[in-house]
């Protein structure tokens, strides 16, 4: 290995473990930390980000990258790692320090005023923090060279190599297929067994079920742990070290089961790319919707499959016996695919919960090219919810006040959602020819054969292929939404009798 | 504030956030983390640890050290943070980096190899691999300046301002007093309710237990929590956030129950140091031996008194109704205070522990200052167990091969434990009079008066105080063994009938 290249992946392995570290600060004060050390713990955070940012804006690092970005000798794979650790210098060196402080400050007051608005029901209190985030975000795409054109900075940073472009191209069939399918399905009133929730289902009892299948979808209890968290999530601390986390509520098990089925796709990829890449900067996920359509694969498309509860009713009945008694395996599908129009996103089905994503898209994307006024925003969200989801807003708590994410300066971050949906869709489609039938391969309880073709078509890579490569050598063409219409269409066809 | 004063605490302040994240490594490490992440932790945990010791050794902070150092306007506060971070930068720079790696390395391995020779009986497993980090530990006594004493080193790392002669002078009346009262008090036949410990204690309940008494001894918890780990121990990563961990047998809860408050004890001394002291060289504890004096009153003075018997068993009997019945005060009281020459030192009785620790101390000692060959170690050990404890050692896995402490490179430590063990009789002497009797305020369960008598006399100084007068102040006399004497011999003659 050419020395300089080998100094580079040994610089880079310490920013990586540094990364790794703050990892672990943030896993624990969601699920461990007692809460009057939350200031102790974001001064230790933002001493491992600031040594992070230290050595990614070192003059030797950034002359040892700049001098491999000139070397013809390198391979495909050692050029990404040098590509890859380049857009982190860019970014580190280009957005001041300063700047990166402001919005963290500027973002800290705002997720306390968007709470406050939110309790009032009232924008006004929200409105002047949302504007200075939207400022000082168009401040950082100046610094990253993309004043003109603030969202596409934004999303290079979640989805890099998605355009303003590609998401017209795949979200006008969305905004166009899905308004009246969802108009078409609240029509039909259907009979659920919605005795079902008025059980106790203990916490132990779920989260034996949530290690069950946790077991089955082959997440290693060795490099792997679960907790409890108020919103679950997935991290990793290294290739060996993936937390998982969920929340129980004990009138209904569906929730922790889906959301370990949710993050443990998350674990899946993390745990699964390949070893040699631990620890380099093609080492991670390529992209934000690639590793939302890891969950989504799991939770929906497995884990909401008639197959499914055919193949595990016997299972969940081991930890909930006189909950699932006289209830078959076509009541739970039935229960777990309830489509029901509701303001909140997180709470939402298949059906309609890409709609959620694209009214937020549109609206943060005209919020940055001007064509829509902040004053204006709340009116057009209420707009657009009637168009997109046949239903009225009845309070602004539940409109644009709904999500936290703009509070958080995370713009650019919605599509990912709706990318991941539709690439989750599109791999199932691949991988049911190749294994012979999805729904075979789940009825008989074969869940490994899904993992293995996911890591053999997605995880393993990490960075060394682009989103757009890695969908069309797994499934033969790019980023398409006809695999999820066909998937929804079929599906809600059955459960609704459409 | 002297500007060079404030920019050296600022450079300190992200020494100490960095060894605190180290810390929480540690803690995860023992806690949570799945058991294949070992290796990807070394590897972050090292990550800190050369980040902190670049910090350390930085020409620019030992240069603002030095300076201050013949700062004559510094208050005596801020000299003592000027000298203890002086300290570690001594350790630091002349302590080579490789001599570090070297002996961390040692110790790994020599840690695998006790375990195989304790468990195979064959101290010639282990030999080579002791000889070795006694070298190397005499290699780093050499850097340290002590090269003539290099026990007096390791001493010094762990109980600052201790010398040899200071232990003899404290040890050598233990090494007269304690094996007669043990030989005493071991023929006498007591009536214990042995019984007892065929109950089953559910360790939810055991938990709560701990958690009520770890209220009533004052630990916040919104500053702490309380874990499970295979050997229980407290750490703290800064002072809002201090972690107790214990462990649970279902057939006796004095383990976890002793366990709580010793490591609550310790908990107590971190979390109340003056918050002003936080993240500075004065923010810690003075010494071991001190801090070991705060579990050991805590555990024992308090713990296993008749006093707190009669306080809280109605308390206990809400966690163990059955288990308890028919039992009163008297019967916990002779069961928790049972002595019991055996050959675990950890599992030893307030009576025989000292000497555990003092046998351990003579052959270290001897093994450095030469008068004793490696080859001959194992026979001391058993000539001096059955001097001090009346008991044949009956196999070396229970002898020389016993205590793990040596297998990771700690010299000096043991030391410390009988110093805590004094220092905590003295201290209770002291408490007792000025709170009008510790059985009386235990009795009516004001146990913070206890713990503020405590934080006020030691816990809020840091290292502001030497070890020496931290005690001188708070109890009138440099630490003696009378007190010790006075507390053991009375108690037992009570328990034994003596």
């Amino acid at each position: 290995m050419n020395p300089q290249y080998a100094e580079f992946l040994a610089a880079y392995r310490v920013i990586a473990r540094l990364a790794e570290v703050g990892a672990l600060l943030s896993w624990d004060q969601e699920t461990c930390m007692p809460p009057n050390a939350v200031s102790d713990r974001a001064e230790q955070g933002s001493t491992i980000a600031t040594e992070i940012h230290a050595k990614i804006t070192d003059p030797a690092f950034a002359g040892l990258v700049n001098g491999l970005l000139q070397d013809a000798s390198l391979s495909d794979e050692e050029r990404v790692n040098v590509r890859e650790a380049k857009r982190d210098i860019d970014k580190a060196i280009n957005v001041p320090v300063s700047l990166v402080e402001r919005l963290s400050q500027a973002a800290t007051f705002a997720h306390e005023a968007w709470k406050k608005a939110r309790a009032a029901g009232d924008f006004s209190l929200f409105k002047d923090h949302l504007q200075l985030l939207i400022d000082l975000k168009k401040e950082e795409a100046v610094c990253m060279g993309h004043g003109n054109r603030p969202y596409a900075c934004f999303l290079d940073d979640h989805e890099p190599g998605c355009t303003e472009a590609e998401l017209d191209r795949l979200f006008t069939p969305l905004r166009e297929r899905l308004p009246p399918l969802i108009r078409e399905i609240t029509r039909v009133k259907r009979r659920l067994r919605k005795g079902f929730y008025s059980h106790d289902f203990s916490e132990a009892a779920q989260k034996g079920l949530c290690e069950y299948i946790s077991d089955e979808m082959g997440v290693p209890r060795d490099r792997s742990r679960l907790d409890t968290a108020v919103h679950p999530f997935s991290t990793s601390f290294g290739q060996n070290d993936v937390r998982r986390t969920v929340r129980y509520k004990t009138n209904n098990p569906f929730e922790s089961l889906y959301s370990a089925m949710h993050e443990n796709g998350h674990a899946l990829y993390d745990l699964n790319i390949a070893p040699a890449l631990a620890q380099t900067p093609a080492g991670s996920a390529i992209s934000l919707g690639i590793h939302e359509s890891q969950s989504r694969f799991w939770e929906n498309i497995v884990g909401r499959s008639r197959a499914f509860f055919e193949a595990y009713l016997p299972d969940m009945r081991r930890f909930f016996k006189k909950q699932l008694n006289g209830l078959g395996p076509a009541d739970l599908y039935a229960l777990a695919n309830e489509v029901k129009v509701s303001y909140i996103r997180t709470e939402a089905d298949e059906v309609t919960y890409n709609m959620h994503v694209i009214l937020r898209y549109d609206i943060e994307r005209a919020l940055f090219d001007g064509s829509l006024a902040l004053k204006d925003a709340p009116a057009e969200w209420n707009r657009l919810f009637e168009q997109y989801l046949s239903l009225k807003v009845d309070r602004i708590s539940n409109g644009i006040l709904q999500d936290v994410h703009w509070s958080g300066a995370s713009f650019g971050y919605f599509p990912t959602y709706a990318l991941g949906t539709m690439a989750a869709a599109q791999l199932a489609a691949a991988c049911d020819k190749a294994c012979g039938g999805l729904d075979t391969v789940i009825r008989e309880k074969r869940l490994a054969a899904i993992r293995e073709w996911l890591t053999g078509n997605v995880h393993r890579f990490g960075r060394l292929k682009t989103a757009a490569q890695v969908l069309r050598d797994a499934t033969g063409d790019s980023l398409n939404p006809e695999a999820f219409f066909s998937y929804i269409e079929k599906k809600y066809a059955g459960l609704y009798g459409l």
